[in-house]
């Protein structure tokens, strides 16, 4: 029997939950959404008090996504599915692989927290509405400049790896993210994204490739995949865009 | 006889690169300080253009700091730790301790992040006296909320711990962060770094610890140390300080 995980993580939107949702899903591992279900906020928090009676008692996570696997709880993206990557057949096994795509996959966390960024630029605990002039300001550069470096720098490992995946012949779990950044990126910032689509073709074959995937496909089709909203990291705030 | 790392970072200041150094340094390994030596920073942006003619040439950083060690490279701080830990015996070697320890040390990367952006709220390819007021802004929340939040994280994760370091009765790499995390702080921020110590005093315990181990102590009272300085990630501009 599939170990069944259990992923913490807020209920109503897709944000960092996700990257770690669609590797579960593309490899049909059996999972719980705790808080998702009755009361699982509740257990959430306490897990991040100490307070949960179990392991996280000692080791508590500083936010979610956190997953429970057995009596380990892992917290931070990356390292989650660091772990999961092998258990999931979604990343190599020898260790100077595991730590390259470990450390593109590390890549991706910087770009997230950007993109937070673009509508939080000054604080988390401030309303986007309270930051709105700085966010513009904030999301001019992060289109020009951020968006082509980090795309340009996955079509870069690319074309150096031979894909079609980002490691080579076969898909792992960065090609997970780079499917969920394009998907969010476009829903965010569609008239940017169809100027810098153009120049990163092998990540967006990557993004198409990773959609037509048997697991994620249905996941897609599913209604466990929550809407990309305005809760969550991307937003679709249009005058941020282009 | 000990591996030689090649550790390539920016050559004047200690940023990023500071928390590999200090690993290094603790442990008394043998490594090179690339960028500094004469033609070193031609050699870093080879490295990452992927144009140096080894391993770097396939899989290519996305930016400094990164480690070569025989034929591997290795980016992204935490990453590097994670790999260096148990070759220099500042990390347990059991799986779940280890997923532990990174777990706090991604922590850190998005602590210094925050940091970072402290002086940068609105574009890294803007100067700091292109983004002042929102700096300030972004500095007063960040003081206000943010390092009490971090740092009293940790306070926590040290009492559940039993201490005296952050995993326990023994030292790893996360104690060097603490150490570097206070004293850049307290190089920033004087004035609310002496509110804010007061409620954390094991985490401040394990900086004067770490201070007064031996490697630590002689690095820190040799020219390796480059001085905190306003190119850095802690940067001294009393104007953001209470």
């Amino acid at each position: 029997m599939l170990a069944r995980y259990q992923l913490f993580y807020w209920p109503g939107i897709q944000g960092r939950g996700e990257f770690v949702r669609l590797a579960l899903e593309d490899a049909g591992a059996a999972y719980d959404h705790v808080a998702r279900g009755s009361g699982g906020i509740d257990k959430m928090m306490a897990m991040m008090k100490g307070k949960s009676g179990n392991l996280g008692e000692k080791r508590p996570p500083f936010a979610p996504p956190f997953l429970k696997s057995g009596r380990l709880v892992i917290a931070q993206v990356a390292n989650i599915l660091f772990y999961l990557g092998p258990r999931l057949k979604l990343s190599p096994r020898d260790e100077a692989s595991r730590l390259w795509l470990h450390q593109l996959q590390l890549t991706v966390t910087d770009f997230v927290k950007e993109v937070h960024d673009t509508h939080h630029p000054i604080a988390t605990g401030l309303y986007y509405d309270d930051q709105k002039p700085e966010a513009k300001q904030y999301a001019q550069s992060f289109l020009k400049e951020r968006v082509p470096k980090y795309l340009g720098y996955f079509e870069k490992v690319l074309e150096k790896s031979g894909g079609p995946f980002v490691l080579g012949r076969k898909a792992t779990y960065i090609d997970l993210s780079m499917f969920q950044l394009i998907e969010g990126l476009r829903y965010a910032f569609p008239t940017a994204m169809r100027r810098i689509e153009r120049k990163v073709p092998k990540v967006v074959d990557v993004r198409d490739r990773v959609a037509k995937r048997k697991g994620i496909k249905a996941y897609l089709a599913s209604d466990r995949r929550i809407a990309f909203n305005e809760d969550g990291i991307f937003r679709c705030y249009p005058e941020l865009d282009e």
